[in-house]
């Protein structure tokens, strides 16, 4: 991984030169690359053929150490790039690069960089490949947070599993790719720079969310929004689906509950906030670009990218509770978008439907399905974990952002917004206009912990930080 | 119940009367009672004789259905009184007397006519006694939210435990009107009036938290302040434990687990924000003074009364964010207290720690314990579907709120605080330093159903309105 990334880090190098262009840290990132190799070639001489050993206490560790340890890697090339970059702000980028969280501690983007714009979308493109990959053949192993209920066969990590998981990881890189490319052309073909469509291209796919500019995409037409709405989609949807429809099971995608319950909240909350702004607007309204606005700012959230394309914190009291409340949601697992995602809601659903049948039934019997599937007890409280852990962290965030003096929005979106991956806050600092730069270093190391944490499901991390891990 | 509460009507004029005081609004009082008592011989005489049904169904109408009536009928002396309060005010006054939240929808309250005030105090007080009662009586047995964790012989219903019920419901009374007769005595001998020590005795140990001033409790000494601290905890603690300890089962009140965490969270919270209101206060600080106050506030909170002395909202950032958080928490089951209650927040942790422990040993078996008693699934799932649904409710109100054009923290706060019977909220207009009065008449019919549903355990009431519950 270390040396894939080393090669990931000359890209804006040499995809900046090839344009003609200067590149103002090519030395930066020629050390960065050095670094990581250096530490790549290390680990394979020391790990080479040493037996591989797939217990679950392995994987927790393995998988929870190459996240944060990619994270600080991926931070070097700011840190080294002489723009008074700090620690704290280059390891912040980094970690919402890779977490394709979308968060920036970074301002003036306009006129920064060229090679630093871009290597912070290709740490969002490898983010969200990566975590589809972490999806497929970590998650659904390890039990964690109700995952199991997306386990296949191909999940088991037996011998005879291994060709089916090699053909699924080259469908699902295959996917990622094309729908990237397309995206890219996509852009370039409807008035954005080369430049603007590459690295949109590369952050929509990803749900990533950094943008070239401190106005998000705010200076691009209607056109390219709409387009950004389903690219952002895409980028949420269960890439095995889209696979498996590659591989001639037409309808999967769209017979699946999470599709359709994330779907129905797009086509839902758009329209009915759009009724709102219309009817609280003080000046005359043009429904069609507000609608435009709406939806593609909404769909920004609940698929974790975060671009805005106006500060939508401000269409109103309704707008901000419901821009809140969207951030917890995310999209659908196996993508690359974060948040607590829809399965969860619709597990709960089933339960308290079950309960409320149960009041009334005492003695009767209840089997739960979900997409066609027994949901077992065991997935069911792990999801409650999940959900616990995923409250009580939001909980301890806002209470240490708190304790820096953050104000109360700044520290419960904050917390938020960096548990669930999604990029922008609320409130006059780190809302939709702002951003995470005025926050103090403290608060940017904890925010970044929440980013990492959210990416790994979170009850990874606390596993492996919990007394009884390493006990025995 | 309603010829109980045409009596209890009729106590605010002969108190005053016995004192010598003037009684201006007797003839609303007099009017109230009358039509209570006429609408609960009606109800006498239409049932007499009537096969009693206790099947779940029936239990469920009858308790919600009593307690939306007793509400409204408990708000008719508001709004007979001719104080010019409007039907929304006079039911929102209503609910939160019966319900103990302690929001208060009136102001200028140290001018208030002294037999309203009066009925405000004795509203509360048997909302509290009712609360204990419905939850020995009526909760464990109808399922609702894990409280079947309660349940004990006597919950049964069965004509055996009819007389083992009797015992312990004359228990609670005795208990319940010695406390209060101590707080009212104390708060007297203290150097409160008489009028203000039967208020505030009435509303303390009830968690209530209606005071006779628009300063709620600011205007009395810090002695009278750790008073009130102590008949808060009191009314916060399980009632049938303290009939136990009379009947001779010594130390099972500080031996349950949940009296214990209540009790470590008030020790810990109140300490650790001195300390930081210390750090942060630029003006010379007095640690006793402010201790106390913190202490007060904090207890106030988390025991769902509702009073304060100052706008604690004003302490900073952290303790802002850190009152908001004990909105949510509550006293113990069994007490006359609301919110999400300990226990919930103990069982989340066990299924954490299982749920840790399985990810680490997949095949291992694990028994939970709760108080010494087995935690069966049905527990554990009827407390998820109790969390989900509050928190469901919780983000409808906000939202309905938020649509009346109320701000983020008002509307969020306004919700939890009214599901959670707290009292006030945060916030400029509805905080500690504020009330309910200056919001739309909306938004104070939708608090007013959600005190009611706060007090219901919330799932109690979303049974009823279900469309299953009156299928077949």
């Amino acid at each position: 991984m270390f040396i894939l990334l080393s090669v990931f880090m000359t890209l804006p190098v040499v995809l900046l030169a090839l344009a003609g262009e200067d590149v103002p840290n090519a030395v930066a990132f020629a050390e960065s690359a050095g670094i990581v190799f250096a530490l790549g070639a290390v680990g394979v001489l020391s790990m080479y053929r040493q037996p591989r050993d797939l217990k679950p206490r392995y994987m927790f560790v393995l998988t929870v150490s190459s996240w944060f340890i990619i994270a600080l890697l991926s931070s070097i090339p700011f840190y080294l790039s002489d723009n008074g970059i700090s620690a704290a702000d280059a390891f912040f980028e980094g970690t919402s690069g890779i977490t394709t969280t979308g968060a920036t501690a970074l301002s003036g983007l306009d006129d920064m960089d060229r090679d630093l714009l871009l290597w912070r979308s290709i740490l969002q493109w490898i983010g969200g490949i990566g975590i589809i990959g972490m999806f497929v053949a970590v998650l659904p192993f390890l039990r964690v947070g109700g995952m199991r209920l997306f386990a296949t066969e191909s999940s088991e990590w037996t011998d005879k599993a291994l060709p089916r998981m090699k053909t699924l990881s080259r469908g699902l890189l295959f996917v990622y790719v094309m729908f990237s490319v397309i995206a890219v052309v996509t852009y370039w073909l409807s008035g954005m720079s080369l430049f603007d469509a590459f690295n949109h291209g590369l952050t929509s796919i990803s749900t990533g969310g950094f943008s070239t500019s401190d106005l998000s995409m705010g200076k691009f037409s209607d056109l390219i929004l709409m387009e950004a709405t389903l690219f952002m989609i895409i980028g949420s949807l269960p890439f095995f689906l889209f696979v498996r429809e590659l591989h001639g099971q037409h309808g999967v995608l769209f017979r699946d509950q999470q599709v359709r319950l994330f779907l129905t909240i797009l086509f839902t909350v758009p329209a009915l906030l759009t009724l709102y702004r219309w009817w609280v607007s003080p000046i005359p309204f043009d429904p069609l670009h507000n609608y435009v606005a709406t939806l593609f700012n909404v769909t920004s959230v609940v698929t974790t990218t975060g671009y805005a394309s106006e500060d939508y914190a401000a269409w109103g009291p309704l707008a901000f509770v419901v821009f809140f409340f969207l951030m917890f949601v995310g999209g659908c697992s196996g993508s690359t978008s974060g948040g607590m995602k829809i399965f969860r809601f619709q597990l709960s659903l089933i339960i308290l439907r079950e309960q409320l049948m149960r009041l009334l039934h005492p003695r009767a019997v209840f089997t739960r399905n979900y997409n066609g599937r027994a949901v077992s007890d065991e997935i069911i409280s792990s999801m409650i974990a999940y959900t616990f852990i995923f409250l009580l962290c939001l909980l301890i965030i806002t209470v240490l952002l708190a304790s820096l003096q953050l104000d109360f929005v700044t520290a419960l979106s904050g917390a938020l917004t960096s548990l669930t991956n999604v990029g922008p806050g609320l409130g006059d600092i780190i809302g939709p206009s702002g951003n995470f730069a005025p926050l103090p270093d403290a608060a940017k190391w904890i925010l970044s912990v929440g980013m990492l944490m959210g990416r790994l499901e979170i009850l990874s991390v606390v596993i492996v930080l919990s007394p009884g891990f390493w006990r025995g």
